[in-house]
Formats: C-alpha cells, sequence, structure tokens
C-alpha cells in the first residue's frame, strides 16, 4: 500500500498549504480515520443512463465504496464511500442566468476532484457559481464523515463531519462539525462548529447558533479519533443492512414501485414501508416501515423510519426522521434530525420548511403546526416556541428579530421565497410533479439506470489505490 | 437498440467479404441466435490483478456477460458471454522463440477483437502466431457457441459451435461444428464438421473424422436457429447454477481452498467437491461431488461431476467428466466429452492422454490402461480399443497408422512429444507445482484478483451497447 500511503500524505501537506495562515493542521484528523486495509474492502461504482452526457475518468485514487453519476474527473485523491452527484450537471450550449447575466456554456460542465481526501461526503452539484461554469471543483480539500458540499466547488478547505457547505464556494476555510453555510462566498474564514449561517447577498442574514453542550451529544470531534456522537451511532447502528444491500449485483425492488417512482437497488428498505408515485428513493437512503406518498423523496444517507410523509415532501440528503408524520409538501433540510418516540409522535404540519441541521428530539409529543420555519434544537412544546415562526410572520420582517438563539437581519419576505423556490426547484427536479408525459426528473430518469463495479488493486505497491480509468459515452 | 442492430449488420458484411470465395453468408446464422434484449441482461466483467499488465479498451462494442483479462482492445464487435483470457500474453522486451528466430518484442502484447461477433466463445492466449507477437488479434469473425480460439489470430472466419482452433492462423476459413484444427496456418479453407486435424509442419499428421449421424446427436447446426444436441443440452441444464453465481459481487469460496489453489468465484461448486493444494478451478467451470487432487486444474467451462481425480489432471476449455475416475496426469483436451454413469464408471489410467474432441459416453464400464493416447467416439470397450493406442507403442510409430476412422502419418515419437511438453507446459503455468515460494503461476497469481462489472447502455439508441472504457495501470 506504499502508493496510497504517499498520496495520502501528500494531500495533507496540499490542504495544508491552503491552510497555513493561521496553520491548521488536517493530518491528525486523517491519520487512522479510515484504517488502510478498508481501502480495499468495498466497490465503488458508477450509474450509467441514456439522460446524463458521460465522462468518467479517474487518476491516482482510490474510490472505495463512493458512487459516481454525470461527468466526474477524481485526480490523485482518496475518496471513501461518498456520493458524487452530478446528475444537474449543466451542458454545453446551456445559457447559465446569473444576476442578469447570460454566461453561455462552451462544454459540458464536469466535476474534478483534485487532491483531495472525501470520507462519506456527498457531493451534488446544483451548480451556483458564475465563475467556473464548466467546472465543479474540489481541490486540496479534506472533508470528514457526512459532510454535504452542495451547489458549490471548495477549494483548499477543511470541512469537519456533519457540515453542510451549500451554495457557497469556499476557498481556504475551516468549517466546523454539524456548521451549515448558505452564504454566497467565504475566504480564509473559520465558521464554528453548530454554526447556521445563512445570509443572501446584503438582503438577509440568518444565523443560529447550537451550544457546544448540545452539539457534543449529537456529534464530538477528537483529532486522532474517529467522530462520535448520536449522529455516529444512529448510522454505525444501521451499517449491516447497507452491507446486505451492497453485496448484491442486481436485485428486484423488495417492495412495489408505482409508476412514475424509481427506488435506488442501494437504498436499504425494511418493514412495512410503502412509497407512492413519483417518489424518489436515492441510493444509500433507508426506510423503515415509512410511508412515502405521492411526490415525496429521500435523498441520500436518509433515514425515514416508522414515518409517515403525506405527499410532495422533501428530505434532503442526510435529513433523518423517526417516529413522526408529515403533512404535504414539507421540507426537511440537509443533516437536519427530526426524532419522536412511540409514545410522543413529531407531528409536522403541512408546508413547514425544517430548516438545514435542525435538531428535533423529543422529550414529549409535538405538534407543528403548518407553514412554519423551524431552526435550533427542540426537544418540547416549549422549545418549539423558541425555535420557530410562522411564515407569514417571517415574510412580514424586515429589520431585525431574535428569537431564543436566533437572529435574523433583513428581508423576512426574501428569505421565505429564497426557501420556497428552492423547494419548488427540487420537487420538479425530482419529477414530483409528473404526469406520465411531462415534468420528468430524477424519479423518472433513473428508473432505467445500470451500476457499473469498480475495484481497486488487491496486492502490491498500488494495493487499494484504482487503476486509471477512462469512460466517454 | 438502433446502433447495435447496425453494428450486427455491419460485422455480418465485414465476414462475409472475407468469405465470399466461395460465398459463405454468416447471417443466417447470427440473425436471431441471441435475442437483442440479452445484451442488455448481463454483466460482463474485467479482473485486475498486480501480475498482468493493464489495459483494457472497449469501443462501440457490446460484452454481455464476457470476461476479460489481460491487455485487451474489443472494437466494434458484438461479444456475448466470451472468456477473454490475456493471462499468458507476452511482455514488452521479452523474446519470442520460433524455429530458431529470436523475435524481441517492442512492446507488450494485447488480444485485438475488431469486427467480429463471438458468442460464449474462450480466447485463450498461448501465442505461436511469429508474424504478429505484440497482437493476438480476432478480425471480421463470427464464432459460435463453445468454440475455442487457442494460441493464434484469425482473420475472416466463421467458427461453428463447439470447434477449435488451436495453435493454428486462419485467414478467410468456415470451421464446421466440432471441428478440431491443430495445423499451423490455413487460409481459404473449409474444415467439415467433426474434423480433427493435427499437423505438425510436415514430422506428422492425424486425423479422424466423426460420423455426421453421430455428430448430429451431440451438436447439430441448422442456419436460423440456435445449435440443438446433447452438448448444448447438458450445457442449458446447468444455467440456472450460474445465474446464481453471477448474482452475488462477492462471495466466500463456498468450501475450503488449501495453499496454493484458486477458485473463481465465478465457478459454480456443488454437493460434496474437494480440492487439493495447487488446484486451479476458473471463471465458469462447474464441480459437484468433484474431488481434484492437488494440482489439478479445472479450465473455463469445464465440468466435472460425479468423478475423482488424482492429482496433476489437466481439463483443458469445455472439457466435462461426468461419473469417472482419473489416475495422476491424466490430459483431457478441449471440449472432450467423458460420461459414465453411476452404473458405469469410466477409470481413466494414469497418463493417459484424452485428445481434444474426444466423445466417450458410456453405455458399459470401461477402464482405460494408463498411458494411452484416445480419440473419436467410444461407448463399449470394444470401441476404446478401436480409438486408442499405447503412448509407446505410438512413439515407435514411424510412417502410416489407421486405426478405425483414424488415420496418422509421420513420427509418432515428435506427435507424442509435441502434448506430452505442452502438458507440462500448462502444469506448469497454471502452478500446479508451486512450493510456496518457486513455481507460481495462475493457481496462485488469481488468489489476489479483483473483478470490475461493466454494464451496457439500458435505454436509448445506444441501448445494449457499452460506453467506450479505457483502462490503465
Amino acid at each position: 500500500m506504499r502508493e496510497l500511503k504517499k498520496l495520502i500524505e501528500r494531500i495533507i501537506d496540499r490542504v495544508n498549504v491552503n491552510l497555513r495562515e493561521p496553520p491548521f493542521d488536517v493530518g491528525p484528523y486523517i491519520h487512522n480515520l479510515v484504517p488502510l486495509g478498508q481501502f480495499t474492502r468495498f466497490y465503488a461504482f458508477y450509474g450509467l443512463t441514456a439522460d446524463h452526457p458521460l465522462h468518467f475518468h479517474f487518476v491516482n485514487s482510490t474510490l472505495a465504496g463512493s458512487y459516481f453519476l454525470g461527468k466526474c474527473t477524481v485526480d490523485h485523491s482518496v475518496l471513501y464511500k461518498s456520493d458524487i452527484r452530478g446528475d444537474e450537471l449543466k451542458t454545453a450550449e446551456s445559457v447559465f442566468h446569473h444576476q442578469g447575466l447570460k454566461i453561455p456554456l462552451h462544454d459540458d460542465e464536469e466535476i474534478l476532484i483534485k487532491d483531495s481526501y472525501l470520507v462519506k461526503t456527498l457531493v451534488h452539484n446544483y451548480s451556483h457559481d458564475p465563475e467556473s461554469p464548466e467546472e465543479f471543483f474540489i481541490q486540496n480539500t479534506v472533508s470528514l464523515q457526512y459532510a454535504n458540499i452542495h451547489g458549490s466547488p471548495v477549494e483548499g478547505c477543511f470541512l469537519g463531519p456533519s457540515c453542510t457547505v451549500d451554495l457557497t464556494t469556499l476557498h481556504d476555510c475551516v468549517i466546523g462539525p454539524y456548521a451549515y453555510v448558505q452564504v454566497g462566498e467565504l475566504a480564509h474564514r473559520f465558521v464554528e462548529p453548530g454554526q447556521v449561517w445563512i445570509s443572501g447577498g446584503g438582503l438577509f442574514e440568518f444565523r443560529y447558533r447550537f451550544s457546544s453542550k448540545v452539539l457534543d451529544r449529537y456529534i464530538e470531534v477528537k483529532t486522532g479519533s474517529v467522530p462520535c456522537g448520536i449522529f455516529m451511532d444512529f448510522v454505525e447502528e444501521r451499517k449491516e443492512d447497507f452491507q446486505q444491500v451492497f453485496s448484491a449485483t442486481q436485485s428486484k425492488p423488495p417492495i412495489p414501485v408505482p409508476p412514475g417512482a424509481s427506488l435506488s437497488r442501494f437504498a436499504v428498505v425494511k418493514g412495512n414501508s410503502q412509497i407512492g408515485e413519483n417518489v424518489l428513493v436515492a441510493q444509500r437512503s433507508y426506510l423503515e416501515d415509512a410511508l412515502l406518498g405521492k411526490g415525496s423523496s429521500a435523498q441520500e444517507n436518509c433515514y425515514i423510519i416508522r414515518s409517515r410523509l403525506e405527499g410532495y415532501d422533501v428530505t434532503a440528503h442526510g435529513g433523518k426522521i423517526v417516529d413522526a408524520k408529515l403533512g404535504e409538501r414539507v421540507f426537511v433540510g440537509f443533516n437536519a434530525f427530526l426524532r419522536g418516540g412511540s409514545d410522543r409522535i413529531l407531528e409536522v404540519g403541512e408546508g413547514c420548511i425544517i430548516l438545514p441541521h435542525t435538531i428535533i428530539d423529543l422529550e414529549e409529543a409535538v405538534q407543528i403546526p403548518a407553514r412554519r420555519l423551524v431552526w435550533g434544537h427542540i426537544r418540547t412544546r416549549r422549545d418549539l416556541e423558541a425555535n420557530s415562526l410562522d411564515l407569514k410572520e417571517l415574510m412580514r420582517v424586515d429589520g431585525e428579530i431574535k428569537k431564543g438563539s436566533m437572529r435574523f437581519r433583513g428581508s423576512g419576505a426574501q428569505f421565505a421565497s429564497r426557501f420556497l423556490g428552492r423547494i419548488e426547484h427540487i420537487l420538479e427536479a425530482n419529477g414530483a410533479f409528473f404526469d406520465g408525459r411531462k415534468g420528468r426528473g430524477h424519479a423518472q430518469r433513473e428508473q432505467h439506470i445500470s451500476f457499473n463495479i469498480i475495484q481497486p488493486y488487491q496486492e502490491g505497491n498500488r494495493k487499494g489505490l484504482y487503476p486509471t480509468i477512462d469512460i466517454r459515452p
């Protein structure tokens, strides 16, 4: 495994050079994070469809357990069980609109991962950066377990576990565990653990920060060891179910898949689960006694357990829903954690927006009224009061409000419409409104996908590395 | 599937142009041979090891169910469940010796399959042709079920089902069903069905031909339909066992694998089967209540059922052994069919050479004495007399002999030593003599292999075709 060790050290050096002021050493976070033997244990795979322009190019990298869809180059990088989903990459000759500018593309957009180390990271590309419209790059970057990189390139960064970089271009930043940033662009910044920060180009700013006491219970990071806490335990307890799913090359759907719906063969389905028309269940999502009504979706790394989603509900990457009932059109953001109990069901009224990185972990039954914006840490009905706001009320805000640990400045209407517009986009992109002819989206396109499996060298100096692979139409 | 249909028509035209004098139309043999839907059903795969120079290159082809090992290019071709085994390809800077000539290679040898249609064909490359030492090519060629192409290039040919082209370069030839040729080079020839023809550059010539009555029982070919007969039925009856084996991505060996042995995870193992040290069981071989003693081998498409192989026994590609006991160092040649019964065991004495394309299908128990050369069609002890010769006796032959339908001319000693030398080479190449340090061969090298799975487009014009794939170290 000589070459793999060299590669890892080289990545550490490159990331550290980017993070030298002030100095931040990513080495201790990576050394021993994934035992080297693991890199030969899991196959990687890529999806092949008639809908996505094709180009996969893998050079001097390890890709253990990772999944690729859409054009992607991985160069001198270490990927471990990461999902690289390029199914919304822009194509050549399309025109990218940005603040009144029209930017015609001269080539298909491609994801480029270079000199980076991504562990269980989700990369999804609904691209946002006007500066590199043909390239969605992740360079000189380390990201830890269940981080999300969504919609923008990052370079020279360290992303802590369960953090999310959403529609934000990053240069030389450190993002703390479970922090969420959606701020357009950041350079040379340290975003503190548990910081939820949404900023809309001077129009509004939302900030909430988890206390370190709460945060440490859910996700704690010590250099030199694997992150721990409730989030990690939750996933760990269900790991074996995924191993079964990944050990078969092809399988029949375990439950009926209605018209327009797609159920990834790399999803876990247990108990009495049902999905409706136009439902999208992505790879590495987990359903147990879950009912997903028409047009709902469960994205990568979602867990939906003993819960009912009425219809047109969106569960974004990494969302977890346990013992809950969701009305129609509820949005559950990235890495949100919603857990009721059999004796304390969580009910979420229709049209609610559960902001990304919200923790609802109930000590008593809670009913969230329809059309509320919800954030923060909620255990009781009382917490709900301090951590939510009626959407109508939000839309009237123009100035500054504080509620619990949340601060908001600017136009509530702009903030709300940004989220509502995005939810609409997600439903459309997922094919939730497909009528048999119009409105095709991911749910319909991913019905006809084939998966190709790739594995590393099992012996010799290059053990754990993959050969150079180039795949074109 | 528009593109796949076009590709097939194009291959037919190209092969027919080669076979225009006298005109031979391969079209009727190919049309409807494999229903087009089958081309999307099976994944292809390639083996990755630290031992074999790596380069796979697949262009505008379908590869359904095929297996690749060693450098290989497939270009504008249709492969269906074929095995392309390039594990004996010569490497750059090695020197190829041929009749006193020394030919240094300027590059790694590579298998090149171009404008061809191969169904369930085995290609193995222990290369023989001095004229193209860097390229083992199969071009403008159609081959049907269970044909073997071994050791030499072919171009412009039609190979009938269960035929074998062994160490013979072919240009523009038609080889009939179950014919076996080992004659160095042939051009513009029609080799009749069931013809077994071994010729050693003027030193000797062996000829035997199955009667059409016998042949039709075992393998019958009518244009426009799938071949039929005992050989096809035999394989068809055991097809489902392979489907199970191919439906898992990774599996633990079903029986213990002793030191130095390798058991392909794509082999079927049933009943009470055992393998000894240094045994090689290749992909797509089938063991049922089979005992393989030390250093024995079962190559691709071999079936060994209710039989005991004492040790250092070689079962070449496509050999079938049922209800039999084999002493040590028995060689069972390509596509030989040896079938006893529970009440009529076939016993084969040590050191016997069962020539390729021998059919022993017993009506009574038969014991073959040690060190005999065996050929033809044998059902009874009496048939054995007419279809075998003591090896010592053979070595004394210098001239012409006839025995039953067999004719031999030339030096028996040369003929025998050619076979004995080759058996020794096979045992060495397979690693039968591995002592823990020296004598590594296929059995030892194939223990550490990883398999990468590739699949075709599932939809659209290119449905059934594979993307362009290039894989390098």
